[in-house]
């Protein structure tokens, strides 16, 4: 078993820099996650943006769906900032929906509404959750996040609840 | 969606008592691990044992496998020690297997390498992982540890390299 | 032995708003540091303000001098944002020169580079660097940060590392 | 300033084995307390023991002293299992009282009473508050627990309570 990673930044990479008082992207921890974890599959990550998610635009996105639907894994997981998490697994989905191979990848997206770096943090179970999910499901782009699998056209964050939750088609 | 949690010790429950200098199985973890990823899922959690796995005994085995054939749930996951953690997959299996109702149930066993106390600990990443097999595999009984999904007739405890791994059927 | 704790903000207390993607000063943290310490000690902790020090204004420095002065301990720290706590320990400093039961005082301003809900943080060692501080040093104030006693007169934040260095009186 | 550390072992340097279901002492863990709180003096760390203190000897203790009496250093943290921690404090003050040389040297027992590789653990603020008591306190030995300090002649570890309270001398 292979997966392949891309990473956008998000919260899940946040960092804090004191010497300005600013809140940063910083590098991606899924591959310190992944090793805590000992996984016993194997992976490469590979660093796209490290941009919070409201700032990604339509190229951006059109990007990620390039690298995935270019690269050779069938099993990829993209943790992004939780913002427009929905609207680039639309993206993605459209475009391997046009695209004969794509049809058969499996495509997870998966983030975390507390930075990996707090001690008090979604991120370990998260990437977990992803690191199922994308082994387990049939080809298909999903969201996974607060512990489910969502389907991209059926989800929408509550920025007020501060979670993920089923949302009528936008 | 609503998985039936029965955790029964083993080392993600581990804490240590200083005034003894012992480690020993503590409260279970699991429920505070859901709660700080904010699962969109409604769970319960049995305590059936807080035992080290080495001490588990078949009367043991027999009376998991007898509250999994019982309960309404078709979604299981069960917090078990490393160490005989396939023996009572197993143990379960087979009590299912001659259960007509038992059939339906997805069952996902799970633990740690290092107790969820711990800063540097696979518990997170672990229990994320079972969480999302347990809602996207079919019917069975599995072994969810070191990011893989296992049969438990075809794993066993590498403990040399405190890891789990593909064996042949014992 | 008693402690009493003012709080004003600053780093060590800061907190993560995903839903706004903001960073913000939160609830004070140092009664749970000194919880899980299990200190030997009784403190009071009183929270003046919950601010970005930058924001800290001459009324403010005013406020924290003037609850000091009036408060019944000699024992005192200060939790605070680590870009101008040298002005208000010299604000501290001038008031309680000028105050005949002020100068019984033991004063320790204290706080972190990294906030306390990180999980690599310095904030557990520098309260308890400040918690020994205020109990061995004689009356006057004082600038606990990175693991030394810095004279308010002759200290300053290396912003570009990220560190207090001593410097020439201002 | 500079400080020397001598390591003996003890819970503060615990980790867990799962291998064997064993908890053993590991590696001493204060320079990466030091370095995450980047502090500001220098120092060294020299490995005696990885002990629990239950099985340290009047040879091992009388070696502690000797290793404090010859070093050049005049500040001595000491990293010690907690429930011997006050006799060893006692054999290193009357080999220092004995000693000329030894009677300039501020020599502070620290500890924790769970592990530093705990999420949750006293191991942090303990090592900040002795870095704090080793650089104010005059010459002497002292042992400190909880946030005090105290007199190895008048502690004891209150072993029900798990804490170190004051005693009568022994």
């Amino acid at each position: 078993m292979h997966v392949q990673v891309f990473t956008t930044g998000g919260t899940i990479d946040k960092v804090y820099f004191d010497a300005k008082s600013a809140f940063e992207v910083g590098d991606p921890l899924i591959a310190d996650v992944f090793r805590q974890a000992g996984v016993a599959f194997s992976f490469d990550v590979d660093a796209l943006f490290q941009k919070d998610s409201l700032d990604l635009t339509d190229a951006d996105r059109a990007l990620v769906a390039d690298r995935i639907a270019a690269c050779d894994a069938t099993r990829v997981v993209v943790t992004h900032g939780t913002d427009t998490m929905p609207e680039t697994a639309r993206a993605v989905s459209e475009r391997l929906a046009a695209d004969s191979g794509g049809a058969a990848k499996t495509v997870v997206f998966v983030g975390s509404l507390a930075p990996a770096r707090f001690k008090a943090t979604d991120a370990e179970f998260n990437v977990g959750f992803a690191a199922a999910a994308v082994q387990t499901l049939g080809p298909g782009v999903y969201v996974a996040m607060n512990g489910r699998v969502f389907d991209p056209e059926h989800v929408r964050k509550d920025r007020a609840g501060n979670r993920f939750v089923e949302a009528p088609a936008s």
